[in-house]
């Protein structure tokens, strides 16, 4: 007996999530033991309240193909995404959310759900794997996708995302590099970079040091942050040159765990109890002002981060599309709770890819930081090895279709 | 007799200065009547300090062809910039500035002088061209070359370099667009983008309307901005939309002419008088979290809308690259006192910009503004008018080398 699956996407958007719902659409529509594959709109949520579009039908006529082209690189969740934290368990669950989902679940046929995410909705499909039992549902697969350009994930090599994020960050600090370099006036500039817990985005930032021209400093949330230090770090710089460019996690920390960016904020927290946070540059750039009263200025990068569809890697969404299949294919061999992963080769002189299964409590809830081996010693800098391991990522240009000047994308309506 | 000819950039930089610069190398080498080029090292500062670069011998050799064409594509001034305005006049000169200029000119045989500049740079080039006589100099040709991300340089359709901020903005402003749509939560996103007096690159952000996604408002220096009306704005959008987007100049004022973003600042003004200005989105996104209470964040593009060398108009960089040949004919032909300037053909079917000098009183020390034509009736968004006039300028993008992930580009030594 064939079911019908449902995808969904949630969390933070990234520019290549779309390449991974239209790796697990192209796979669904060509495997013979799907019947209908729907899209969850905003998550879980679109489940609850029954909001699903059929795949199947918008991708099977004519010249879908090429809708489906273009929604590889089109930015940020087509589906619309969540951040619904679903209960413990059953037994907290005190709105019924669970039987909600069960019963849509029933109600659809559905024996394949696929989840692309983060850490947050790896802990949504390890949560509604285990609960399968209790609702009679344990012929439903439950695969995890993974999604971040956090970069955080464990058992992974790295995430989906990443790699176009990593390219628009080492791409823009190099403009920035060059910017910075015309003018003789000693001068700070500060960028900040997403990273909550981890500082894979800001590591990106040291890139442009393999094409000739380098950030003078990157600071990572891996190791304590002290003020002290940060400005002797810059006038240190500043006896060599007049233009000291240092890129900065939003993420990093005193060594009594404060956040730098924390004396700004107004302490708020996400639904996931993450202290939302913006502000590292601002700080800084008020302290270098105090301090050394030269010309300084802070900007973050902010969203283009997880959206600039103009400067994609082809490596990134090619992949991405890619554990989107690989996704359907764990279904289909009847594995469930588990979430993909990139497994890299390891020979060092062939970069390749593969995509294996892992336990998803293995990944979920956990958050891989950058080693310390990939960090200097002066804890300012990352290794040329942690640059050995991004650069491969960051490879090649995806053919854009452009109208207008920008690029063309898809609207899943 | 033949004389040599000294090419200088000056002011902010772009990411089609150079093109320019390339533009002027390309054809002086091609003509007889220069002997050498040479290239000023930060503007005049190089001119007064000897700090010059031979650029025939630079770009004569073999493979240099290559070295052009990167040159082409790389990001900011790749001479170096400099914001050095001269006295007055040759009386208020205390400083002999004027003296040392024209001694350098003497010294190195220069007949001709090219400056790549915006606004400030044309008053250079003016007050060079008006002193000449004083010192027995008639003979040089002094040509602007205009340059400026803010297109607000007056006798001109558009400015090199205005194409490829245009297209960042627009590019980012969509993907932004995009990112924004995935949630359900009641928000408010501000982007804050550069330009002083002129609304020409905030204009640009509402390039996505025409392929599907449109922000929801767009404020420009040109209008008056009122607090009230813009609370209003926001409510109204949000009757019909959870997620609201605006971009907003930084310059935006109110009625009494106060900056928005004026709060903020520390008051600093430049070597020119312009006040240092940042904030408008920050002290918008303070008025939004008080008067709405709902989910704000701001941020500013910052320098990659001058910088973002992976993101270029190919219109853009054959017109700068177009201008700079044109600049060496102009001497050619005995001018001097010019600027260079577009003339966009009247025929709205056909997009074609031809090269002509105009005299530079005219457009120094001018500001070209966005028409209130252009401007919606509301005063919070542009119209239609305004995005055909704006859109063919973004067209194409020029094929770029790249080396792990990011571009390569060429750096003057």
């Amino acid at each position: 007996m064939n079911f019908n699956a449902i995808v969904g996407q949630s969390g933070g958007p990234t520019s290549a999530i779309n390449a991974t719902l239209a790796g697990v659409i192209s796979e669904a529509l060509a495997s013979e033991f799907i019947d209908t594959l729907y899209g969850a709109k905003n998550g879980i949520d679109g489940i609850i309240s029954d909001n699903l579009v059929n795949l199947t039908d918008l991708f099977s006529g004519d010249g879908t193909s090429e809708d489906l082209e273009l929604l590889k690189t089109t930015p940020a969740a087509a589906l619309g995404s969540c951040r619904h934290k679903l209960p413990k368990s059953v037994d907290d669950d005190s709105n019924g959310v669970y039987a909600k989902l069960f019963d849509a679940f029933e109600k659809h046929n559905i024996g394949y759900f696929f989840y692309i995410g983060g850490n947050d909705s790896m802990d949504t499909v390890m949560k509604l794997s285990s609960a399968a039992k209790l609702f009679g549902a344990e012929h439903i697969r439950f695969i995890g996708v993974p999604k971040t350009i956090d970069n955080d994930l464990c058992e992974t090599d790295h995430t989906p995302g990443y790699g176009s994020a990593a390219k628009y960050i080492a791409s823009v600090m190099q403009g920035v590099l060059y910017d910075c370099a015309v003018y003789t006036v000693r001068s700070v500039t500060i960028v900040e970079i997403m990273g909550r817990d981890s500082g894979w985005l800001t590591c990106a930032a040291a890139l442009p040091r393999l094409n000739g021209r380098a950030p003078d400093y990157v600071y990572l949330p891996e190791v304590d942050f002290d003020n002290e230090k940060f400005i002797n770090d810059i006038k240190k710089a500043h006896e060599t040159h007049p233009n000291v460019v240092v890129a900065v996690s939003e993420g990093i920390r005193y060594s009594d765990g404060r956040y730098v960016g924390e004396s700004n904020q107004s302490g708020a927290t996400d639904v996931f109890g993450h202290k939302y946070l913006a502000g590292a540059g601002k700080t800084l750039e008020q302290l270098v002002k105090a301090e050394l009263g030269c010309k300084v200025r802070s900007f973050e990068l902010s969203l283009p981060q997880r959206s600039a569809s103009f400067c994609l890697s082809l490596c990134d969404i090619e992949e991405s599309f890619g554990v989107g299949k690989a996704a359907v294919n764990a279904a289909k061999r009847g594995e469930s709770g588990v979430v993909l992963a990139y497994i890299r080769s390891s020979d060092a002189n062939e970069y390749k890819i593969t995509y294996e299964s892992v336990d998803i409590a293995k990944a979920a809830n956990r958050v891989k930081t950058v080693p310390l081996e990939f960090i200097s010693h002066d804890h300012n800098n990352v290794t040329d090895e942690c640059l050995e391991y991004i650069s491969p990522m960051l490879l090649g240009e995806p053919k854009l279709k452009y109208m207008n000047g920008i690029p063309v994308h898809y609207i899943i309506k």
